[in-house]
């Protein structure tokens, strides 16, 4: 398949969580002035949408990418069970320490993604309807 | 304005919250069994989108229906600022009996609303993208 | 068709205009506060959207309740045609004494659609992502 | 739950289905008149959206109208396994003397429905961003 | 215009067709291992929406990159008319011995354009509301 | 934060503005024939949406690449104060001699945005449902 031409095949996914944003290496004051109305102390929350990217070369018998069923098992597997209806500082070991910002999430997403998922190459994740934030895999990872 | 054509005019709002669907009237497995993951001890949480409409004759002079600046002030103030950003189980003392359903939040947002806003005929409240909820103000409270 | 089951159609149409609103009746000072920015002298603009309802008995033999070239054909030539990319201040009589809100923009396009679409019977129109106007056709009208 | 108030809850679904829109009881010229593009021979397809909208008494415990758990199942069961990735005309006995155009599909799902939903009120489909179709289920069978 | 600076225009079309993945290179089981539910003999349909991207320096005259006029014109010259309201597998023959998969979709549609579209540099095209694929056009075609 | 992983947050925003599409340096025909029903002598309007991204490393104690209110305050205060409701030939001096295209308004944005949001690489607007232009900001501004 090296000369097959090469697409990207981007897949929806979403979950709702709940979270709070504060930084344990900051101090009171320093966590509203930045993070304002979410470190409310009991949190907030989501409908979170999260688009996955996968390049590769089309499969000239397939005609596909990657099959959709695969992809969906392991966003399913690696993501979505652990992330779906929780509270991510309360209920993930990985927000304990790091503030769950959407930035953080992609780079906790990717870490799970990465090796899993060949031909990884871009993350995006919706919070609201007014933003998103996106991670492109270094290439190195990308093997 | 007796004879004016009666319009409809709806708008839209955004709250991002968190809850937790637990009854303390049912039995621990009772409350999984009906509410699933949205049972989860730490919650979890949505965009909420809230559509507010109010009916009433077209004002000859102004065009209007009401004046939006009006309407958004009323929402804002009687719901947004308490519901936006929350924990709904958390920091609403309504919601401390009251199990936080969007068939519930409804009803308490129509309390908050009905006798403040001239017209208000309808309310219409979206959890995920997948569902939402209506409830019709009944006419005897439409005065 | 007396027996047919009754079905509703809408049709979503899309228009873009500029307009101004301000009220030869009211001082320039009331102009300004109620309509605010709107009254901004020059005008401003939006995309609306525009969904035409009509009722009426399936059709047993075309399973239809109307055909949607028809009622394209319609909206286009007694709406669209003349709304779209226009000032509708400027370039429409119609809003020469009458302030073009959505909610009488509702009521002139309601006069020129209720004696040519059999069965009308609601008209909606965005004017933002963040509203929207609805006016029912008078069930004397519908005839 | 006599007093409880009522709220409507309303889920969406999605199914993709091709279809030819041509009836047996026209002649040819007849069904390309009406059908134009839709009556080509071999078909074409679209992404349906189905909105199921339920009314009833807000339950007093459980805070909710109806267990979405319980709706997704029966409308999976009776419509989505049935109509999802279907050739409507080929693959549906129901659809053998009657044309699959919206709104026989809506009498069909209404069919299949009314009888399992208590509460059942209203069926939407949308066939094409462009436009969709509703059937109110009458009174008489709603008990 | 070498110095202008370059901008990016999308423009987006829609059109519905039905498609059945089989391969003819595959044993029947293998078809319905790898395409599943897509793999229906009689097929299934989308609305399929595509983004065509053009690349190009302003036109320091007109202020435009390409004028949207012509890509419309190429675009449903080339694409729509043979795509929209079709089976892709009976209707083209360009999918007689190729599986009409979104990826092989786009690599078609490509071949249609790249040459008639100068500055032609990014397709995308969404089956469903869940997915979506892209393919850039080499440079060394884009000339 | 020289080795901190490097995201993109883009950020959506809306206005709405009326616009005429004429070029003084083109004759009365040619500007109609290129613009067409744009160069309308009163002009027409959109409800535009601006997206505006930002990279940049993720700054490990607050876990953002950008803090959004940040970003909301200089968009404000650069663009939308001053393009939304308002008539973009009439109202803004940088379009009296410049075709206030879509083009246009993207580099006009973006030399308010370039020297006041440190990371900027792109911006994206919106005019209507059917398209949308991206801008990405040179390499060499962005420092």
């Amino acid at each position: 398949m090296a000369n097959s031409p090469v697409a990207h095949l981007t897949r929806r996914y979403e979950f709702s969580a709940s979270h709070r944003l504060h930084s344990n290496a900051m101090p009171e004051e320093e966590n509203q002035r930045i993070y304002g109305k979410c470190n409310n102390p009991y949190g907030h929350g989501h409908n979170y949408h999260l688009e996955v990217t996968v390049a590769g070369p089309i499969d000239p018998t397939t005609g596909m990418v990657m099959n959709i069923v695969d992809l969906d098992a392991i966003v399913r597997t690696e993501v979505l069970v652990h992330f779906d209806h929780t509270n991510l500082n309360l209920d993930l070991a990985c927000f304990r320490d790091t503030v769950p910002t959407s930035e953080n999430l992609l780079l906790e997403i990717a870490g799970r993604l990465r090796h899993t998922i060949p031909g990884l190459v871009k993350l995006k994740l919706q919070e609201t309807g007014k933003n998103f934030f996106e991670y492109r895999i270094p290439m190195s990872d990308n093997k």
